[in-house]
Protein backbone atom coordinates (compact mmCIF):
# COMPACT_ATOMS: atom_id res chain seq x y z
CA UNK A 1 0.00 0.00 0.00
CA UNK A 2 1.29 3.45 -0.63
CA UNK A 3 2.39 5.26 1.88
CA UNK A 4 -0.01 8.84 2.06
CA UNK A 5 1.48 12.03 3.22
CA UNK A 6 1.41 12.85 6.57
CA UNK A 7 0.73 16.86 7.02
CA UNK A 8 2.32 18.64 8.82
CA UNK A 9 1.67 21.91 7.50
CA UNK A 10 0.46 24.99 9.22
CA UNK A 11 -3.31 25.31 9.45
CA UNK A 12 -5.60 28.09 7.35
CA UNK A 13 -3.41 27.06 3.95
CA UNK A 14 -3.97 23.77 3.42
CA UNK A 15 -6.63 20.84 2.95
CA UNK A 16 -5.73 17.39 2.33
CA UNK A 17 -8.59 14.50 2.07
CA UNK A 18 -7.37 10.85 1.71
CA UNK A 19 -9.95 8.19 1.28
CA UNK A 20 -8.92 5.59 3.20
CA UNK A 21 -8.81 2.08 1.19
CA UNK A 22 -8.89 -1.61 2.27
CA UNK A 23 -12.63 -1.46 3.89
CA UNK A 24 -14.42 -4.41 4.18
CA UNK A 25 -17.35 -4.47 2.79
CA UNK A 26 -19.85 -3.21 5.48
CA UNK A 27 -22.63 -5.25 7.12
CA UNK A 28 -25.18 -4.90 10.20
CA UNK A 29 -23.51 -4.66 13.35
CA UNK A 30 -19.97 -4.28 12.04
CA UNK A 31 -17.59 -2.15 14.31
CA UNK A 32 -17.79 1.00 11.90
CA UNK A 33 -15.14 2.79 14.13
CA UNK A 34 -12.91 0.05 14.56
CA UNK A 35 -12.92 -0.62 10.67
CA UNK A 36 -12.04 3.29 9.96
CA UNK A 37 -9.32 3.11 12.56
CA UNK A 38 -7.68 -0.23 11.11
CA UNK A 39 -8.16 1.17 7.35
CA UNK A 40 -5.72 4.90 8.86
CA UNK A 41 -3.23 2.64 10.86
CA UNK A 42 -2.81 0.63 7.26
CA UNK A 43 -2.14 3.75 5.73
CA UNK A 44 0.32 5.19 8.11
CA UNK A 45 -2.23 7.76 8.88
CA UNK A 46 -2.43 8.87 12.43
CA UNK A 47 -5.53 10.63 14.09
CA UNK A 48 -4.85 14.27 15.36
CA UNK A 49 -6.97 16.79 17.20
CA UNK A 50 -8.91 18.98 14.47
CA UNK A 51 -8.82 16.28 11.62
CA UNK A 52 -12.29 15.21 10.45
CA UNK A 53 -13.90 12.18 8.59
CA UNK A 54 -16.55 12.80 6.58
CA UNK A 55 -17.89 9.31 5.95
CA UNK A 56 -20.78 7.85 3.25
CA UNK A 57 -24.33 7.82 4.92
CA UNK A 58 -24.59 4.38 3.34
CA UNK A 59 -22.11 2.99 5.13
CA UNK A 60 -23.84 3.94 9.01
CA UNK A 61 -27.10 3.07 7.25
CA UNK A 62 -25.51 -0.28 6.56
CA UNK A 63 -23.97 -1.28 10.31
CA UNK A 64 -27.22 0.37 11.78
CA UNK A 65 -28.67 -2.35 9.51
CA UNK A 66 -31.56 0.43 8.00
CA UNK A 67 -32.35 -2.31 5.76
CA UNK A 68 -35.65 -2.83 4.86
CA UNK A 69 -36.89 -5.73 2.70
CA UNK A 70 -39.90 -4.84 0.16
CA UNK A 71 -41.84 -8.03 -0.06
CA UNK A 72 -42.76 -7.19 3.91
CA UNK A 73 -44.12 -3.95 3.03
CA UNK A 74 -47.83 -2.65 2.42
CA UNK A 75 -48.48 0.40 0.51
CA UNK A 76 -51.16 2.14 1.94
CA UNK A 77 -53.96 3.54 -0.43
CA UNK A 78 -51.93 7.05 -0.04
CA UNK A 79 -48.60 5.67 -1.13
CA UNK A 80 -50.51 3.63 -4.29
CA UNK A 81 -51.76 6.79 -5.33
CA UNK A 82 -48.38 8.13 -5.36
CA UNK A 83 -46.55 4.82 -6.85
CA UNK A 84 -49.43 5.50 -9.96
CA UNK A 85 -48.71 9.27 -10.56
CA UNK A 86 -45.32 9.17 -10.18
CA UNK A 87 -44.45 5.58 -11.90
CA UNK A 88 -42.83 4.84 -9.23
CA UNK A 89 -42.76 1.09 -6.78
CA UNK A 90 -45.60 1.50 -4.25
CA UNK A 91 -43.93 -0.68 -1.55
CA UNK A 92 -40.76 2.06 -2.29
CA UNK A 93 -43.52 4.88 -2.23
CA UNK A 94 -44.72 3.69 1.17
CA UNK A 95 -41.06 3.73 2.59
CA UNK A 96 -40.75 7.25 0.93
CA UNK A 97 -43.89 8.92 2.82
CA UNK A 98 -42.98 6.65 5.73
CA UNK A 99 -39.58 8.72 6.06
CA UNK A 100 -41.49 12.29 4.87
CA UNK A 101 -43.01 14.96 6.41
CA UNK A 102 -44.58 16.60 3.14
CA UNK A 103 -44.04 16.35 -0.43
CA UNK A 104 -42.46 19.00 -2.00
CA UNK A 105 -42.49 18.43 -6.03
CA UNK A 106 -42.70 15.36 -7.86
CA UNK A 107 -43.01 14.44 -11.20
CA UNK A 108 -42.36 10.96 -13.64
CA UNK A 109 -39.90 8.89 -11.21
CA UNK A 110 -39.20 11.54 -8.52
CA UNK A 111 -40.60 12.70 -5.30
CA UNK A 112 -39.20 15.59 -3.93
CA UNK A 113 -39.51 15.38 -0.31
CA UNK A 114 -38.72 17.45 3.59
CA UNK A 115 -37.47 14.15 5.15
CA UNK A 116 -38.41 13.84 8.81
CA UNK A 117 -34.78 15.03 9.60
CA UNK A 118 -35.72 18.62 8.01
CA UNK A 119 -33.49 18.24 4.60
CA UNK A 120 -35.27 18.62 1.03
CA UNK A 121 -33.96 15.68 -1.16
CA UNK A 122 -35.23 13.27 -3.87
CA UNK A 123 -37.56 10.31 -2.43
CA UNK A 124 -36.31 10.45 1.06
CA UNK A 125 -32.85 9.36 0.46
CA UNK A 126 -33.57 5.63 -0.32
CA UNK A 127 -31.73 4.33 -3.09
CA UNK A 128 -33.90 2.27 -4.88
CA UNK A 129 -32.86 2.50 -8.26
CA UNK A 130 -31.99 -0.98 -8.52
CA UNK A 131 -35.42 -2.72 -7.16
CA UNK A 132 -36.57 -5.46 -8.93
CA UNK A 133 -38.83 -8.40 -8.20
CA UNK A 134 -36.88 -11.02 -5.87
CA UNK A 135 -38.40 -11.49 -2.62
CA UNK A 136 -35.55 -10.85 -1.05
CA UNK A 137 -34.61 -7.37 -2.49
CA UNK A 138 -33.74 -4.82 0.29
CA UNK A 139 -33.31 -1.04 0.22
CA UNK A 140 -31.64 1.16 2.81
CA UNK A 141 -32.99 3.65 4.55
CA UNK A 142 -31.15 7.04 6.08
CA UNK A 143 -29.46 6.37 9.64
CA UNK A 144 -32.81 7.20 12.30
CA UNK A 145 -30.55 9.70 14.02
CA UNK A 146 -27.34 10.77 11.93
CA UNK A 147 -26.52 13.36 14.36
CA UNK A 148 -26.47 10.87 17.50
CA UNK A 149 -24.73 8.02 14.47
CA UNK A 150 -21.73 11.17 14.09
CA UNK A 151 -21.85 12.01 17.70
CA UNK A 152 -21.53 7.89 18.92
CA UNK A 153 -18.32 7.87 16.61
CA UNK A 154 -16.91 11.16 17.49
CA UNK A 155 -17.23 9.94 20.99
CA UNK A 156 -15.69 6.44 20.27
CA UNK A 157 -12.60 8.06 18.42
CA UNK A 158 -12.18 10.15 21.38
CA UNK A 159 -11.64 7.10 23.82
CA UNK A 160 -9.88 4.48 21.43
CA UNK A 161 -7.33 7.41 20.28
CA UNK A 162 -7.51 10.44 22.33
CA UNK A 163 -8.15 12.59 19.41
CA UNK A 164 -11.19 14.92 19.47
CA UNK A 165 -12.33 15.19 15.75
CA UNK A 166 -15.28 16.19 14.13
CA UNK A 167 -17.84 13.76 12.16
CA UNK A 168 -19.99 14.55 8.87
CA UNK A 169 -21.92 12.32 7.59
CA UNK A 170 -22.72 12.94 3.77
CA UNK A 171 -25.24 12.33 1.04
CA UNK A 172 -25.51 13.07 -2.05
CA UNK A 173 -28.62 15.45 -3.42
CA UNK A 174 -29.72 17.06 -6.29
CA UNK A 175 -30.61 20.74 -6.29
CA UNK A 176 -32.78 23.23 -7.53
CA UNK A 177 -31.98 25.42 -10.48
CA UNK A 178 -28.42 23.16 -10.86
CA UNK A 179 -27.70 19.90 -12.67
CA UNK A 180 -25.76 17.41 -10.68
CA UNK A 181 -25.74 16.31 -7.56
CA UNK A 182 -23.57 17.59 -4.72
CA UNK A 183 -22.24 16.62 -1.58
CA UNK A 184 -24.49 17.25 1.20
CA UNK A 185 -24.08 17.27 4.92
CA UNK A 186 -27.01 15.03 6.64
CA UNK A 187 -25.33 14.13 9.87
CA UNK A 188 -22.58 16.26 12.05
CA UNK A 189 -20.41 16.05 15.21
CA UNK A 190 -18.02 18.40 16.94
CA UNK A 191 -17.91 19.80 13.33
CA UNK A 192 -19.34 23.34 13.09
CA UNK A 193 -22.47 22.88 10.05
CA UNK A 194 -23.11 26.66 9.49
CA UNK A 195 -19.77 28.92 10.07
CA UNK A 196 -21.23 32.28 11.37
CA UNK A 197 -19.20 34.58 9.94
CA UNK A 198 -21.16 38.08 10.56
CA UNK A 199 -19.40 40.63 11.80
CA UNK A 200 -16.08 39.62 10.66
CA UNK A 201 -14.49 42.60 8.62
CA UNK A 202 -13.38 42.28 5.05
CA UNK A 203 -9.41 43.36 4.16
CA UNK A 204 -10.64 46.39 4.19
CA UNK A 205 -12.56 46.12 7.32
CA UNK A 206 -15.69 46.60 6.44
CA UNK A 207 -18.78 43.66 7.76
CA UNK A 208 -18.91 40.87 5.13
CA UNK A 209 -21.86 40.30 2.97
CA UNK A 210 -22.09 36.70 3.29
CA UNK A 211 -22.45 35.81 6.72
CA UNK A 212 -23.36 32.72 7.21
CA UNK A 213 -21.14 29.60 5.24
CA UNK A 214 -22.72 26.03 5.05
CA UNK A 215 -19.03 24.59 5.95
CA UNK A 216 -20.10 20.87 6.90
CA UNK A 217 -21.69 21.21 3.11
CA UNK A 218 -18.41 22.65 1.48
CA UNK A 219 -16.61 20.32 3.14
CA UNK A 220 -18.93 16.91 2.71
CA UNK A 221 -18.91 18.20 -1.25
CA UNK A 222 -15.13 17.66 -1.17
CA UNK A 223 -15.56 14.55 0.50
CA UNK A 224 -18.39 13.09 -1.71
CA UNK A 225 -15.98 14.24 -4.63
CA UNK A 226 -13.25 12.27 -3.52
CA UNK A 227 -15.70 9.23 -2.71
CA UNK A 228 -17.00 9.30 -6.48
CA UNK A 229 -13.90 9.71 -7.77
CA UNK A 230 -12.23 6.53 -5.76
CA UNK A 231 -15.25 4.68 -6.16
CA UNK A 232 -18.29 2.90 -4.53
CA UNK A 233 -16.07 0.99 -1.88
CA UNK A 234 -14.30 4.33 -0.59
CA UNK A 235 -16.46 5.33 1.72
CA UNK A 236 -14.42 7.01 4.21
CA UNK A 237 -12.43 10.32 4.05
CA UNK A 238 -10.35 11.46 6.14
CA UNK A 239 -9.75 15.45 6.21
CA UNK A 240 -7.27 17.99 7.42
CA UNK A 241 -6.32 21.58 7.57
CA UNK A 242 -9.95 23.02 8.68
CA UNK A 243 -9.41 25.17 11.36
CA UNK A 244 -12.39 25.22 13.69
CA UNK A 245 -13.08 24.98 17.40
CA UNK A 246 -14.85 21.45 18.59
CA UNK A 247 -18.31 22.42 19.24
CA UNK A 248 -22.20 20.96 19.62
CA UNK A 249 -23.17 21.41 16.16
CA UNK A 250 -26.09 19.80 14.63
CA UNK A 251 -27.24 19.04 10.69
CA UNK A 252 -30.45 21.05 11.64
CA UNK A 253 -28.07 24.66 11.54
CA UNK A 254 -28.55 23.97 7.33
CA UNK A 255 -32.41 23.19 7.41
CA UNK A 256 -34.28 26.66 6.25
CA UNK A 257 -37.06 26.77 8.43
CA UNK A 258 -40.20 26.27 5.89
CA UNK A 259 -41.52 29.64 7.00
CA UNK A 260 -38.61 31.20 5.92
CA UNK A 261 -37.98 29.22 2.66
CA UNK A 262 -38.66 31.10 -0.49
CA UNK A 263 -38.37 27.61 -2.67
CA UNK A 264 -41.27 24.91 -1.22
CA UNK B 1 7.29 31.02 3.13
CA UNK B 2 6.93 27.52 4.57
CA UNK B 3 7.76 24.96 1.69
CA UNK B 4 4.29 23.34 0.73
CA UNK B 5 3.81 19.75 0.48
CA UNK B 6 4.70 18.48 -3.24
CA UNK B 7 1.92 15.91 -3.82
CA UNK B 8 3.30 13.22 -5.53
CA UNK B 9 0.50 10.52 -4.39
CA UNK B 10 -1.43 8.34 -7.06
CA UNK B 11 -4.33 9.90 -8.22
CA UNK B 12 -8.06 8.45 -6.94
CA UNK B 13 -7.05 8.63 -3.49
CA UNK B 14 -5.86 11.94 -2.57
CA UNK B 15 -7.35 15.61 -2.76
CA UNK B 16 -4.49 18.27 -2.05
CA UNK B 17 -5.99 21.92 -1.98
CA UNK B 18 -3.00 25.04 -1.41
CA UNK B 19 -4.50 28.21 -1.13
CA UNK B 20 -1.54 30.45 -2.66
CA UNK B 21 -0.12 32.93 0.12
CA UNK B 22 1.10 36.44 -0.84
CA UNK B 23 -0.88 37.44 -4.01
CA UNK B 24 -1.29 41.41 -4.24
CA UNK B 25 -4.19 43.53 -4.25
CA UNK B 26 -5.69 42.82 -7.53
CA UNK B 27 -6.64 45.86 -9.68
CA UNK B 28 -7.71 46.45 -13.69
CA UNK B 29 -5.28 44.92 -15.89
CA UNK B 30 -3.20 42.97 -13.79
CA UNK B 31 -1.97 40.01 -15.43
CA UNK B 32 -3.62 37.65 -13.19
CA UNK B 33 -2.33 34.33 -14.84
CA UNK B 34 1.27 35.78 -14.34
CA UNK B 35 0.31 36.56 -10.44
CA UNK B 36 -0.82 33.21 -9.53
CA UNK B 37 2.26 31.73 -11.16
CA UNK B 38 4.51 33.71 -9.42
CA UNK B 39 2.96 32.80 -6.09
CA UNK B 40 3.56 29.04 -7.42
CA UNK B 41 6.78 29.33 -7.41
CA UNK B 42 7.19 31.43 -4.21
CA UNK B 43 5.31 28.48 -2.62
CA UNK B 44 7.77 26.00 -4.54
CA UNK B 45 4.75 24.63 -5.99
CA UNK B 46 5.16 23.84 -9.44
CA UNK B 47 2.64 23.10 -12.05
CA UNK B 48 1.55 19.31 -13.59
CA UNK B 49 -0.65 18.18 -16.38
CA UNK B 50 -4.14 18.06 -14.60
CA UNK B 51 -3.68 20.06 -11.92
CA UNK B 52 -6.53 22.82 -11.45
CA UNK B 53 -7.01 25.92 -10.47
CA UNK B 54 -10.16 27.26 -8.65
CA UNK B 55 -9.68 30.69 -8.45
CA UNK B 56 -12.15 33.43 -6.52
CA UNK B 57 -15.08 35.59 -9.55
CA UNK B 58 -14.00 38.34 -7.37
CA UNK B 59 -10.64 38.41 -8.51
CA UNK B 60 -11.41 37.94 -12.35
CA UNK B 61 -13.97 41.12 -11.87
CA UNK B 62 -11.18 43.27 -10.51
CA UNK B 63 -8.65 42.30 -13.10
CA UNK B 64 -11.12 42.67 -15.73
CA UNK B 65 -12.40 46.25 -14.80
CA UNK B 66 -16.05 45.01 -13.94
CA UNK B 67 -16.19 47.97 -11.52
CA UNK B 68 -19.49 50.07 -11.51
CA UNK B 69 -19.52 53.45 -10.15
CA UNK B 70 -22.78 53.92 -8.52
CA UNK B 71 -23.31 57.83 -8.97
CA UNK B 72 -23.36 57.04 -12.84
CA UNK B 73 -26.21 54.69 -12.37
CA UNK B 74 -29.76 55.87 -13.70
CA UNK B 75 -32.40 53.75 -12.06
CA UNK B 76 -34.89 52.73 -14.81
CA UNK B 77 -38.52 53.37 -13.31
CA UNK B 78 -38.46 49.50 -13.26
CA UNK B 79 -35.45 49.54 -10.82
CA UNK B 80 -37.28 52.31 -8.66
CA UNK B 81 -40.52 49.96 -8.19
CA UNK B 82 -38.21 47.17 -7.14
CA UNK B 83 -36.02 49.28 -5.02
CA UNK B 84 -39.36 50.00 -3.21
CA UNK B 85 -40.31 46.61 -2.54
CA UNK B 86 -37.29 45.33 -1.56
CA UNK B 87 -35.52 48.41 0.17
CA UNK B 88 -32.11 47.86 -1.58
CA UNK B 89 -30.80 50.61 -3.44
CA UNK B 90 -31.96 51.90 -6.82
CA UNK B 91 -28.67 51.81 -8.54
CA UNK B 92 -27.84 48.44 -7.13
CA UNK B 93 -31.34 47.25 -8.37
CA UNK B 94 -30.79 48.91 -11.63
CA UNK B 95 -27.66 46.71 -11.95
CA UNK B 96 -29.30 43.67 -10.60
CA UNK B 97 -32.02 44.08 -13.57
CA UNK B 98 -29.39 44.65 -16.30
CA UNK B 99 -27.40 41.60 -15.14
CA UNK B 100 -30.59 39.37 -15.06
CA UNK B 101 -33.39 37.39 -17.31
CA UNK B 102 -35.89 36.79 -14.73
CA UNK B 103 -36.65 38.11 -11.44
CA UNK B 104 -37.31 34.42 -9.65
CA UNK B 105 -38.01 35.57 -6.14
CA UNK B 106 -37.73 37.89 -3.80
CA UNK B 107 -37.95 39.32 -0.13
CA UNK B 108 -36.83 42.77 2.02
CA UNK B 109 -33.19 43.23 0.99
CA UNK B 110 -32.74 40.10 -1.73
CA UNK B 111 -34.03 39.50 -5.22
CA UNK B 112 -33.25 36.14 -6.26
CA UNK B 113 -32.91 36.16 -10.16
CA UNK B 114 -31.67 33.82 -12.73
CA UNK B 115 -28.48 35.75 -14.23
CA UNK B 116 -27.53 36.30 -18.06
CA UNK B 117 -25.40 33.76 -17.37
CA UNK B 118 -27.95 31.28 -16.11
CA UNK B 119 -27.44 30.54 -12.97
CA UNK B 120 -29.81 31.27 -10.15
CA UNK B 121 -28.70 33.52 -7.33
CA UNK B 122 -29.11 36.40 -5.05
CA UNK B 123 -28.84 40.11 -6.29
CA UNK B 124 -26.84 38.82 -9.40
CA UNK B 125 -23.71 38.09 -8.23
CA UNK B 126 -23.26 41.38 -7.34
CA UNK B 127 -21.59 42.60 -3.72
CA UNK B 128 -23.07 45.44 -2.32
CA UNK B 129 -23.17 44.75 1.38
CA UNK B 130 -21.40 48.14 1.84
CA UNK B 131 -22.56 50.74 -0.52
CA UNK B 132 -22.26 53.93 1.22
CA UNK B 133 -23.56 57.50 -0.14
CA UNK B 134 -20.19 58.42 -1.21
CA UNK B 135 -19.65 60.01 -4.78
CA UNK B 136 -17.43 57.27 -5.84
CA UNK B 137 -18.91 54.64 -4.60
CA UNK B 138 -18.48 51.24 -6.58
CA UNK B 139 -19.42 47.52 -7.10
CA UNK B 140 -18.25 44.95 -8.66
CA UNK B 141 -20.09 43.02 -11.27
CA UNK B 142 -19.37 39.32 -12.41
CA UNK B 143 -17.08 38.67 -15.72
CA UNK B 144 -19.05 39.10 -18.89
CA UNK B 145 -18.08 36.09 -19.63
CA UNK B 146 -16.85 33.23 -16.90
CA UNK B 147 -15.76 30.39 -19.12
CA UNK B 148 -14.01 32.82 -21.61
CA UNK B 149 -12.11 33.88 -18.69
CA UNK B 150 -11.46 30.80 -17.56
CA UNK B 151 -10.57 29.30 -20.73
CA UNK B 152 -8.47 32.50 -21.85
CA UNK B 153 -6.58 31.80 -18.60
CA UNK B 154 -6.04 28.19 -19.47
CA UNK B 155 -4.29 28.57 -22.66
CA UNK B 156 -1.99 30.94 -20.62
CA UNK B 157 -0.95 28.78 -18.29
CA UNK B 158 -0.31 25.99 -21.26
CA UNK B 159 1.42 28.61 -22.63
CA UNK B 160 4.17 29.70 -20.02
CA UNK B 161 4.26 26.73 -18.19
CA UNK B 162 3.31 23.70 -20.62
CA UNK B 163 0.90 22.16 -18.56
CA UNK B 164 -2.35 21.41 -19.31
CA UNK B 165 -4.79 22.63 -16.46
CA UNK B 166 -8.16 22.85 -15.24
CA UNK B 167 -9.51 26.34 -14.44
CA UNK B 168 -12.69 26.81 -12.41
CA UNK B 169 -13.96 30.15 -11.55
CA UNK B 170 -16.22 29.95 -8.48
CA UNK B 171 -18.68 32.22 -6.54
CA UNK B 172 -20.83 31.58 -2.67
CA UNK B 173 -24.17 30.66 -3.69
CA UNK B 174 -27.08 30.56 -1.61
CA UNK B 175 -29.53 27.77 -1.42
CA UNK B 176 -32.99 26.60 -1.35
CA UNK B 177 -33.92 24.58 1.74
CA UNK B 178 -31.03 24.83 3.24
CA UNK B 179 -28.63 27.87 5.39
CA UNK B 180 -25.09 29.24 4.53
CA UNK B 181 -23.90 29.68 1.19
CA UNK B 182 -21.14 27.32 -0.77
CA UNK B 183 -18.71 27.61 -3.20
CA UNK B 184 -20.22 26.80 -7.00
CA UNK B 185 -18.58 27.12 -10.52
CA UNK B 186 -19.43 30.15 -12.56
CA UNK B 187 -17.22 29.39 -14.97
CA UNK B 188 -15.15 26.36 -16.19
CA UNK B 189 -11.82 25.66 -18.26
CA UNK B 190 -10.58 22.30 -19.64
CA UNK B 191 -12.25 20.16 -16.57
CA UNK B 192 -15.66 18.72 -16.91
CA UNK B 193 -18.36 21.13 -15.15
CA UNK B 194 -20.66 17.92 -15.16
CA UNK B 195 -19.40 13.92 -14.31
CA UNK B 196 -21.57 11.93 -16.76
CA UNK B 197 -21.92 8.51 -14.66
CA UNK B 198 -25.09 7.43 -16.29
CA UNK B 199 -24.00 3.71 -17.04
CA UNK B 200 -21.29 3.20 -14.26
CA UNK B 201 -21.71 -0.19 -12.63
CA UNK B 202 -21.40 0.20 -9.12
CA UNK B 203 -19.22 -2.36 -6.59
CA UNK B 204 -22.35 -4.94 -7.83
CA UNK B 205 -22.41 -4.49 -11.08
CA UNK B 206 -25.58 -2.80 -11.24
CA UNK B 207 -26.18 0.64 -12.55
CA UNK B 208 -25.64 3.55 -10.28
CA UNK B 209 -28.65 5.93 -9.42
CA UNK B 210 -26.43 8.96 -8.89
CA UNK B 211 -26.27 9.67 -12.95
CA UNK B 212 -24.62 12.86 -12.98
CA UNK B 213 -22.74 14.42 -10.59
CA UNK B 214 -21.77 18.41 -10.25
CA UNK B 215 -17.84 17.98 -10.10
CA UNK B 216 -17.01 21.50 -10.48
CA UNK B 217 -19.47 22.66 -7.85
CA UNK B 218 -18.10 20.05 -5.81
CA UNK B 219 -14.35 21.10 -6.13
CA UNK B 220 -15.89 24.99 -5.95
CA UNK B 221 -17.19 24.45 -2.47
CA UNK B 222 -14.17 22.91 -1.74
CA UNK B 223 -11.70 25.63 -2.88
CA UNK B 224 -14.72 28.31 -1.32
CA UNK B 225 -14.18 26.76 2.35
CA UNK B 226 -10.14 27.29 2.29
CA UNK B 227 -10.36 31.14 0.54
CA UNK B 228 -12.59 31.08 3.22
CA UNK B 229 -10.57 29.87 6.20
CA UNK B 230 -7.47 31.47 5.08
CA UNK B 231 -9.16 34.83 4.44
CA UNK B 232 -10.53 37.28 1.75
CA UNK B 233 -7.17 37.26 0.80
CA UNK B 234 -6.29 34.23 -1.06
CA UNK B 235 -8.52 34.36 -3.80
CA UNK B 236 -6.60 31.88 -5.61
CA UNK B 237 -6.87 27.77 -4.91
CA UNK B 238 -4.48 25.10 -6.54
CA UNK B 239 -6.39 21.85 -6.29
CA UNK B 240 -4.04 18.32 -6.64
CA UNK B 241 -5.23 14.84 -7.60
CA UNK B 242 -7.95 15.00 -9.50
CA UNK B 243 -8.48 12.17 -12.11
CA UNK B 244 -10.18 13.93 -15.08
CA UNK B 245 -9.67 13.51 -19.12
CA UNK B 246 -9.12 17.13 -20.14
CA UNK B 247 -12.54 18.45 -22.73
CA UNK B 248 -14.13 21.34 -23.56
CA UNK B 249 -16.52 22.24 -21.35
CA UNK B 250 -19.09 25.20 -19.77
CA UNK B 251 -20.77 25.82 -16.72
CA UNK B 252 -24.25 26.03 -18.97
CA UNK B 253 -23.27 22.00 -18.27
CA UNK B 254 -24.46 23.13 -14.68
CA UNK B 255 -27.75 24.96 -15.37
CA UNK B 256 -31.11 23.29 -15.07
CA UNK B 257 -32.78 24.55 -18.26
CA UNK B 258 -35.89 26.42 -16.80
CA UNK B 259 -38.36 23.85 -17.84
CA UNK B 260 -37.12 21.30 -16.16
CA UNK B 261 -36.83 23.47 -13.32
CA UNK B 262 -39.83 22.28 -10.94
CA UNK B 263 -38.48 25.40 -8.33
CA UNK B 264 -38.91 28.61 -10.46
Amino acid sequence: MAQFYQPRISKLNQLILTALAGLPLLAPGDDLTGIILQAMETANLHMQDGDILAIAQKAFSKVENRFVTLSAVIPSPLANEWAQKTGKDPRVVELILAESVEVVRWRLGVMVVAHRLGFVSANAGIDASNVGDAPDEQVLLLPANPDASCAAMQTEILRRTGATVGIIMNDSHGRAWRNGTVGVAIGVAGVPALLDKRGTPDLFGRLLQITQVGMADELAAAASFLMGQANEGLPVIHIRGVDFAPRHSSVQELIRPKEQDMFR
